[in-house]
């Protein structure tokens, strides 16, 4: 395992705020970062030591950034497989590969990948049509929930069928986009996994955390969460044997279901960090952000110790300008994008807040 | 108070380690960093989001950056008074003032200063002449330590006397400086005290920590200090007094000497953070980085609590060529500096090591 020396230059896709927490545990080892994005002023490129700003076809531009880095990664899903194809054409080492993040783009893909894993999904089937649409209500039943195949997060491009009667609202919805329809998931609290995994093929898990979703968008993170340790010991399995399967290096995050009976469901997964992982920054000895950039330089993965139990929530759209008192709030650690507009349902930053550890 | 807000500017004097690590904790509240240099490629610049390399005499390029940036404060404390004088003319808010990071720039002043405000120092006098070092030896007696008043650090323009008969050699090394005889001090060990003042007079004091030197460059701090409760409260009262007497904004740190007796002596004073609080990035709710931009952004200071025993142990020199080792040891939290060379006595990263709080 070759492990990049510090003053070696980290590449990021994606100039987001998880690349500007990245750069800053990047920075931590002694590394220069150089972050590629299609957007002007991103919170990355304030904290990185050099920047691209470019689209993600630009051929030319991104030669130039595989010549300028030492690694690549990516702190967003949706960079184009593309993209990362001709980087690593270009030489440089790609991590996660373009495969294992395309992998990750497709909802039906990445089902699919699950169970072909022996990892257990919803029922699922792909809606490319209105019959097509009609034929999986048919297998799956109702309630359900249709889904653009790509490109949705935080809630976008989603639909809610609590009947077949809702068919016709809910494709209309989608405006003809390739879509998966997921069978309703009875679940008694939804968890999700950040595993590491290094270049030489070893696993790391951060405990296993409890997540709860408002709108569609991630309000609350508790760690640990409140399962049954056999529980927790099967979403981590589950994350390594995906991660093993994608030949995976960095941090790979798996969000499940937990129902009522302690089976984990895998919901979905994203290729990087994770704003479910965020509370690692205070409540462990490695915080998700240096153990991503430790399995991408190829360094040995870091202790996952947990000091303290923890609790995250986000500051999403106006919230964030409750900045002084949550500044004023000795409970509360504040963690702030540096985003310019606080647009709604745009994540601007998060509190973490600490309590000793349960026994 | 006025509270900086989120996306102000915050302009750092000075482009080493402790500007790099000061500029990572702004950015985590939001804030952009705009890093003054006379050094080129310096670690800081490399993750703050503006710089100017330039002189400190540079009128118009001070004046330039007053105008860029919401406060001005420091990492180093040989800034030129006069430069922090220029930008608080230009209308920065300069904190802490151009005033008190002077009367830490020269040990006459500053243990004059000490003993105004009822702080005990070693016995010392002001060495202008090699007839002032017989008089001062005279006074002081041997054994005795002949400093430059000006611009020492890290062991640097310093000369032993272990007897009076040094006094020529001494005088010598210095190079016809303008110096300070000090007598030598008994000590059972040596302490810090990282304590900040807010703008509104409040301080807030981490626990003391107690360090060790090796050739006069801090080799190891561990925390807390082996020290009796009322000592570490009278080395932390004695801080307090010195901040408030100087009406201090920002993280101050004062070196004790501590006698077998118990008593605190003061030894000297750096306007900053300091390498002796770095171990409270890992072990504190607030780090000393965190807490510094609070105080100088006007924003309450943060909880200094210890979540873990704490040692810090720096990497000097070729120390660092090391890295692999310490990057594969999950006891150690590794942080590195990035810089590019790493010269003899050349401060290159710490480790910090957490161990479970002695009851």
């Amino acid at each position: 395992m070759t492990m990049l020396a510090p003053g070696a230059v980290i590449g990021i896709l994606g100039g987001g705020q998880l690349g500007r927490m990245l750069a800053t545990a990047a920075a931590k080892l002694g590394f220069d970062v150089h972050i590629y994005t299609d957007e002007a002023d991103s919170p990355a490129v304030r904290v990185a030591t050099a920047a691209t700003v470019s689209a993600y076809d630009d051929a030319a531009a991104l030669a130039a950034f595989a010549r300028a880095v030492d690694v690549v990664t990516t702190e967003f899903e949706n960079i184009p497989r593309a993209a990362l194809e001709r980087l690593a054409a270009e030489g440089a080492p790609v991590r996660p590969t373009a495969a294992a993040v395309a992998t990750a783009q497709d909802r039906c893909n990445e089902k699919t990948f699950f169970q072909a894993h022996g990892v257990a999904t919803a029922p699922f089937a792909p809606v490319d049509s209105r019959a097509d649409l009609d034929a999986a209500l048919a297998q799956i039943g109702a309630p359900a929930i249709l889904k653009t195949r790509r490109l949705g997060y935080d809630g976008k491009g989603q639909a809610r069928l609590a009947t077949p009667a809702d068919a016709d609202a809910a494709f209309a919805a989608l405006h003809g986009a390739p879509a998966i329809l997921e069978g309703h998931v009875q679940f008694a609290c939804e968890v999700s996994v950040i595993l590491a995994r290094g270049v030489d093929g070893a696993t790391s898990a951060f405990d296993v955390c409890e997540n709860a979703h408002g709108g569609g968008i991630l309000h609350r993170t508790v760690a640990p969460a409140r399962i049954a340790p056999e529980v927790a010991r099967a979403a981590v399995e589950a994350a390594a044997t995906i991660a093993g399967a994608l030949e995976y290096v960095g941090v790979l995050t798996v969000e499940f279901f937990v129902t009522p009976e302690g089976r984990v469901i895998a919901n979905e997964m994203a290729p990087r960090v994770h704003n479910s992982g965020h509370w690692t920054v205070e409540a462990c000895l490695t915080s998700q952000f240096e153990q991503h950039i430790r399995a991408v330089a190829g360094w040995p993965l870091g202790p996952t110790v947990r000091l303290a139990d923890a609790e995250m929530v986000n500051l999403i759209g106006a919230e964030a300008q409750d900045w002084a008192q949550w500044a004023a709030d000795p409970s509360a650690r504040l963690t702030l994008y540096g985003k310019r507009e606080a647009r709604q349902g745009r994540k601007m930053g998060h509190v973490t807040r600490l309590r000793p550890k349960d026994a």
